[in-house]
């Protein structure tokens, strides 16, 4: 089995991989998302790993908007990955010398505090990926030049790490989708996840739309929109669900929806991440591997 | 009247502060999202601009998290604009000369379908903001760069604009909302904004939520989330709706529901855009000034 993630190596989307993959098969690089879900489409990789949500951000909008637009692949896994963020830069570089920062403008922003306090006159430069940066800064050999990203990718392409965790917020996770051609079996602790469209932007419709679920004893997990793309303020709604869609009560439930809706898409049911997992990933952020 | 937007001059934002200011006063550029909500807050501007919805890539995340967590400020009125991107050089550039495009990773993203096209060896560099992709290339005077940005700030900075309307989408708008210190009153055409985090997780909680809405015939008009930035999978829910906060009907729902939250706060009521002038957008995207 491959696993497909998007690289370069040394992101969180590889340690993402790593973690669904858990030692079965081998991992492979795409240099973007249509490509991930072509390889999966293809068959060229078994399953391909996405970004979904972070704790701090939110969703990760490119991801919906495949589910919902693009692509016919199923959500076959979930897997939670605490974002960790290391100031890097070329050997024998130190603090004083640094006059440049670069990453991705997400990490620059999850960094800011630490940048205010360690780094006030530095200029802040945006990059297209964390690891990318650390591999200019690593191979780079600029002393005025450091980069914030994992540790994977310091470790891959020969940076020296000079701070750790120097995110603002340790509780910093994203959660991650495996995306394949066919659907998962039920395990008895599955999600599943759909979207759907209203037909009529009416009081109460989409109080309507979720009285099933409330009449089955179906509990919510999520519930977000994403813009239709077409007029501003008509939306997608994004639901999550505790069970798999082959439970009865699920597919009573849905059954129902389906006809109220004007588009309906089921993405997929999986096994949910262990929920003792993530209870150590939040007591002991700085332990991890 | 003073209206504070974020800078630099000749983004999108300068340009829905001049649609909402109107003539009304004067304008005033800030570089942060925090010092334009503590102008208003402190009194050097009235009102502050800032971008809260696109009509394809979703929810401006910076804003909601500001309403929901920082902020006092009440929104008092909203704009939607639309995103035109010109593709901007140094005089004297054209299309053959350009090795280079930099823009925010946003516009290049809007903007790819056009750069596959007719750019398709370009390298593609990040900049931290449409507006200072254009005036590094108005002023830098290298024939090998182009900038993706407003057509405003071509016009700023003097540089030239040699293609128009290279967004994928034409039907690409933003909402802003101006946020001030006191309510807006009741105009018979309004919006309501809320967020609420639930007393406890469990099944229909969220659709007991929305009970009161649907029985007392209000329409909801959006229904998102935000993470609550705690636990990954807990959510502060916004809502926006049609009506006051003052007319009967809202007042009643909102006091029962405000029972049921953990946290609950309404950002402001505020008259909606006009939906004719909407229409007159989506009509002529390319018309517009």
């Amino acid at each position: 089995m491959e696993t497909a993630f998007l690289g370069p190596r040394g992101t969180f989307s590889e340690e993402a991989a790593l973690r669904y993959a858990d030692g079965r098969g081998d991992l492979v690089a795409f240099a973007s998302i249509p490509a991930l879900t072509s390889a999966v489409e293809t068959g060229l990789a078994e399953a391909a790993v996405l970004p979904i949500e972070n704790s701090i951000e939110g969703a990760v909008s490119s991801t919906l908007d495949l589910l919902i637009h693009e692509t016919p692949l199923r959500i076959v896994g979930e897997v939670v990955v605490p974002v960790r963020h290391m100031l890097v830069t070329a050997a024998g570089t130190s603090l004083g010398d640094i006059t440049v920062v670069s990453s991705h403008p997400q990490a620059l922003g999850q960094c800011r505090r630490f940048l205010e306090r360690c780094l006030p006159k530095a200029e802040q430069v945006a990059a297209l990926s964390t690891a990318g940066a650390v591999e200019a800064v690593a191979n780079g050999g600029d002393p005025a030049r450091a980069a914030i990203g994992p540790a994977r990718a310091a470790e891959l392409y020969g940076g020296q790490i000079i701070a750790r965790d120097i995110q603002d917020i340790r509780g910093n996770l994203t959660r991650f989708v495996a995306l394949a051609r066919e659907d998962a079996p039920a395990t008895g602790d599955d999600k599943t996840s759909l979207g759907l469209t209203l037909k009529a932007n009416v009081p109460g419709a989409l109080f309507k739309v979720l009285l099933p679920f409330a009449e089955e004893g179906i509990q919510l997990t999520k519930l977000e929109n994403r813009p239709t793309k077409g007029w501003i303020g008509d939306y997608v709604f994004l639901i999550d669900l505790e069970g798999h869609q082959v439970d009865a009560p699920v597919r009573r439930a849905v059954d129902r929806i389906r006809e109220q809706a004007a588009m309906f898409k089921i993405f997929g049911s999986y096994p949910r991440f262990p929920v003792e997992t993530l209870r150590d990933l939040y007591a002991s952020p700085a332990l991890l591997p």
